[in-house]
């Protein structure tokens, strides 16, 4: 096969049936959606049978554990997967949306109209869930799709693939709305990443290291993150007890997810009475504790922190630790060694909560809550194609209306410009 | 001088100033701002001055007129940009701004606050009123700049910074906050649109070619546009009036602009009412046809249009012409030869502009009204630093939102993820 040509083609369908899915109404795109989750309810078995021929060939190939989790597709799963199509399918529609509309002086009246953004690539592990779920929320905000999962997963994604495309058909709408990439040839991801005519951006989806040679190659713009290095920030003054409990949840509640604290700042005026009750809180729940200086002076069991450990995300029960001079020092540590995704402070003072908003160049800035809500369900957006700590256009969680753009309207009665 | 460092040194000092702007009072950039313009209306003379040493090396060097012309700034020049500064001191301040707050099933309030996208790098031809300009822009935003002028500009340039410094200075704000570029070594640009680290978004100004050039070679977001292709299309039923008056506006007011129309399509129910009055009106303002058969069946005067003249952004009294089906085909003609920058629809029928709107894939659509109308100012932006043909983050004219971002803020009570 040409792989070359073959993602052209790819690009060229998607980019053909972007225009009839961007035109479609809400109730053809939801009865697609409702179709797609009546269809992997039924045929659960045989999504299990196609899983488990991928799970046992990535068996014998030697495919580490926590990636053969991942990959393992279980009924309830699926009975999951069709619940979330569902969810989306209920989601309301942004398309075509029109606000802002304002008079000018020269009698034109210019607003803004929501739209998709046209074609989405969607680069993933092999994880089929995804290809699920990813195929919804495009197909909800109006986009055509073309969906690249990691390559063991692709007898399941097949399967899933064909039940979408029955969806579609039953709503009238062209399978090439969402394309599942069909080889598990590699190079399809550096083809699909170049090609600026066909796809309008791309979204990695998976660990920071398929993130970081998408970044070193894609010509495409990428709606990204790449590291989760997440601060809670404890200021002078603050309600110990708040702070005891959000560091808490911050770090231990779940230690491999990106709005996870990797990182801990006390201002130095409540060190002493903090860190004690803090670390042993900690301790008990088995988090290791690499501190400053001062850290190790108040937490025994604490090691010493390097650079790199308060630049790293560790995915792990590890956190740093850094006694600073107060909401400055915090504030210019967060931005020189944070990641830009999400970080908190714990203040009873007004002025350094507003501060804190202000100054820290983060996707999600948080005051007195948990990093762990930096989330597009427990944002209200309903859905979460991914997390994004670039700047320009969706920041932090991205849902539907990430996938799409405003264009500008001008409605007119003949006015020419003088 | 070592190229690379030099530009390395200047993303470094860019991104710390970025720090200090992003958090200035309006009233401090807009000191700042009046300051400057005050302090060019001071040295009018001396900027003038440095002009012509500019103009006369191009002359020598044998620039074409053109360009010559543009980089030439008189006295009146001087006080023009000047009074865009002051201008942009008059805009209302976009950062910090908070919206959309609601409140969540967990009790956290979730919203969203306006901030500066950090540093922007502007790159442009040899224009010297764009430095002010741009600098201004990015100065009230709340960004740091690093500003590469074409290089015949050199010595206006190096004059202009020396101004704008002072005024940054007597605001108590940092020279780095706006840094423009000191050596005339092209080597400047390639690292510049490729330093991710220190650079968010480049703003391109300037021809097709330079944008092209750019376009290949960034890893830096860019807010650009390549081509105005852009079309009127006089819909069935039409006001004929109306239809004559738009098209003589879009096409003739001004040749060399972006949102000048250079396609006009025509339904075929009045192509023979239509046709014969515009192309004598085209006519006599020296505007040349290149049209379909069926144009030229009707307009003696209109040569063949080809495929590329309909994929063409002439900037020149050339207009390519094409009598189709109707709304369908005139959509599809769009979409597929135009450039997503502007296009119009003059209709009386309801159903016609909305689809119109809703399926023109373009940055700005239009109905009944002149694409030139397709500005910053007409829009209501107040100024503008480029028309973005891009369909992610800014879209269509981009004034001071367009560079910024929003970031989500979390504002809690305490409250843990479950």
């Amino acid at each position: 096969m040409d792989i070359e040509n073959y993602v052209q083609q790819l690009g060229r369908e998607a980019r053909a049936a972007s225009r009839i899915i961007a035109r479609a109404d809400s109730n053809a795109k939801n009865h697609a959606l409702r179709a797609i989750a009546a269809a992997i309810r039924r045929e659960s078995e045989a999504l299990v049978a196609a899983n488990r021929q991928d799970v046992d060939a990535a068996r014998s190939a030697g495919l580490e554990a926590a990636l053969l989790d991942r990959l393992t597709l279980s009924a309830q799963a699926v009975a999951a997967m069709a619940e979330g199509v569902e969810q989306v399918a209920a989601l309301p529609d942004p398309v075509g949306e029109i606000s802002d509309l304002r008079r000018r002086p020269s009698g034109i009246q210019v607003g803004r109209m929501r739209v998709p953004l046209g074609v989405i690539g969607i680069i993933y592990e092999a994880r089929p869930n995804v290809t699920a779920d990813a195929a919804a929320l495009c197909l909800k905000s109006g986009n055509a799709s073309i969906l690249r999962g990691g390559s063991e997963a692709i007898h399941c994604n097949q399967a899933i693939a064909a039940l979408v495309h029955e969806g579609l058909a039953s709503a009238g709408l062209p399978g090439s709305v969402v394309q599942v990439v069909s080889t598990t040839d590699r190079a399809v991801v550096g083809h699909l990443i170049r090609m600026r005519e066909h796809v309008d951006v791309i979204v990695p989806r998976g660990g920071k290291g398929l993130v970081a040679r998408l970044l070193a190659e894609a010509r495409v713009p990428m709606i990204q993150h790449l590291d989760g290095n997440c601060h809670v920030y404890v200021d002078d003054g603050a309600d110990l007890g708040q702070a005891l409990r959000i560091v808490e949840n911050a770090k231990t509640q779940r230690y491999g997810t990106c709005n996870t604290a990797e990182s801990l700042l006390i201002a130095r005026s409540l060190a002493g009475r903090l860190l004690p009750p803090l670390a042993a809180m900690l301790t008990r729940k088995g988090v290791e504790i690499r501190g400053c200086p001062e850290t190790r002076a108040l937490v025994s069991e604490a090691s010493a922190a390097s650079e790199e450990d308060y630049a790293s995300e560790f995915l792990a029960p590890i956190i740093s630790v850094r006694v600073v001079d107060g909401i400055g020092q915090a504030i210019e540590h967060i931005n020189h060694y944070g990641s830009h995704h999400t970080d908190a402070i714990v203040t009873e003072n007004y002025s350094a909560a507003m501060r804190f908003l202000r100054e820290v160049d983060s996707a999600s800035v948080m005051v007195n809550a948990s990093t762990r809500f930096a989330d597009g369900f427990e944002y209200g957006l309903g859905a979460e194609i991914g997390i994004s700590t670039d700047k320009i256009h969706a920041r932090g969680p991205v849902g539907l209306e990430g996938l799409t753009s405003q264009k500008w309207i001008v409605l007119g009665q003949g006015e020419v410009r003088g």
